[in-house]
């Protein structure tokens, strides 16, 4: 593949950008973006070689489309509008079933790999791409089936070639469970964080008290709202079960407390902190 | 100061004679647990030099309670019954009123001196013990002017040497800004392991779809709940205050999707963005 267009060069198209180079060095790397800063940027943090336009896809041997969702399932039937037929398309959007149906009836969906890789940090934009972001991940990759043998071919080999491990699920399994990994944790930290903000009036008095503890759990309220909303919007009704569990939990560990049942507590604890033995495989 | 007590040898006990000791390498320190085991690890991973028992509190020029703060309660009278005249008692738990209420009216009052080192991790016993936890760290004071001058003096040359920096606080302020920044963090961390451990009974779903953000949301689920149930208890009004905000919070948020205002979703994460300045202090 020698032609790449990188679609959004922000944290996960920038560091997508950067792993591909360093396993194809002799790719071509194209960025396309509506901020002109961005492209500018990505020049010259060396993220991309080139700036390109969407008129130039149907050039490509790979697209990848790095944007937030619903910007996606605007652009990615008109990408396979553009393409050749031998061009594959990847998202990497953080909800994967508006995205597949948005492509369903398309002619050329077989030239279209849905994915998700499990992989990012709460920064944005070209600045934070990070080299070898996707060393060991997983990539989450929906409806293989409905693409092309040889695209899904060479799809694989440009995973493998940046150190992803891959793992196939279909669009409404990845919606579902991602809401629970994912997208309640960025919730609960967003609402960690406005509380806290909310309360303490006194800036120093939360800079001076807040420790590790706080800054690991409210880390993900940095993270871009431009991204997020989309996010909870497409994935709206799993995300809404996942916070009636959420607030239901926490309602149960309030009364508990209320009605002075610390046994209770500490119970629930201890059965929670079996959380150890999942995140040794993390 | 030569002979240096911990009682409860610990993360934070443990961290805290490696400090101490790199500071004083001439201090003897010796270690007072429930645990007999405990005790032998600690002196197998030099964080002390000796065994010793309560009854030996007599001989000491420093002792440093770090134990679980249901147990402080009611360790602290009978130690300050036990020391010599000289002796500077320090405790270290994330609770202070009522480690300050039990002390108030003691004739020895002014030999002890309550802090809270904001250090730690989310793991426990000797084997958790790390050097430098507290460097550059904060330790919150409070009620400095009932210990007696000469010992405030040592105490502030002790976390001096082993680098902290000191902030002064009514043990009601700090209570109540502790319950937002450190207890609220923690129930939101193991409340959010619990929805997910509840839901995704498919262990190999959560860890194959479970990135580092997930990962460092729960962090703290993994914490001891022997320490923080007596936590919660003893500062059951403030923190059941955070979790009603919290609930709120999230309950607002739930709605504003059930509703598709996703405008005001995105707003709400934009102002909390400003937790940005806030962290980069930390």
């Amino acid at each position: 593949m020698k032609n790449i267009y990188i679609i959004g060069v922000g944290l996960i198209g920038g560091s997508l950008a950067l792993s591909i180079k360093k396993a194809n060095p002799n790719a071509t790397i194209f960025g396309v973006d509506h901020s002109d800063e961005h492209l500018n940027q990505a020049i010259k943090l060396h993220l991309i070689d080139k700036k390109a336009n969407l008129v130039d896809i149907k050039n490509a041997d790979l697209v990848i489309v790095a944007i937030p969702v619903d910007k996606t399932v605007k652009l990615l039937p008109q990408l396979l509008d553009l393409i050749n037929i031998n061009t594959l398309v990847i998202d990497v959007g953080s909800t994967k079933m508006d995205i597949c149906k948005v492509v369903e009836q398309h002619p050329n969906r077989r030239n279209f790999l849905a994915t998700h890789p499990i992989a990012g940090t709460e920064f944005s934009g070209p600045k934070a791409a990070i080299s070898n972001l996707f060393e060991g991940k997983t990539n989450i990759i929906c409806e293989v089936e409905k693409t092309t043998f040889k695209l899904q071919e060479k799809a694989l080999k440009l995973f493998q070639d940046i150190g992803m491990r891959i793992r196939y699920m279909n669009p409404e399994a990845h919606d579902q469970h991602i809401a629970y990994v994912s997208h309640l944790s960025h919730i609960s930290s967003f609402m960690l964080g406005k509380t806290v903000i909310e309360k303490a009036k006194n800036e120093r008095d939360i800079f001076d008290m807040a420790g590790s503890g706080f800054e690991s759990t409210v880390r993900l309220a940095k993270s871009s709202p431009n991204m997020w909303a989309p996010i909870f919007k497409q994935n709206k009704s799993n995300v809404i079960e996942t916070l009636n569990e959420y607030i239901n939990n926490l309602t149960t560990f309030k009364t508990l407390m209320e009605k002075d049942n610390f046994e209770a507590i500490k119970t629930a604890m201890e059965s929670t902190n079996y959380i150890k033995q999942i995140l040794k495989g993390i």
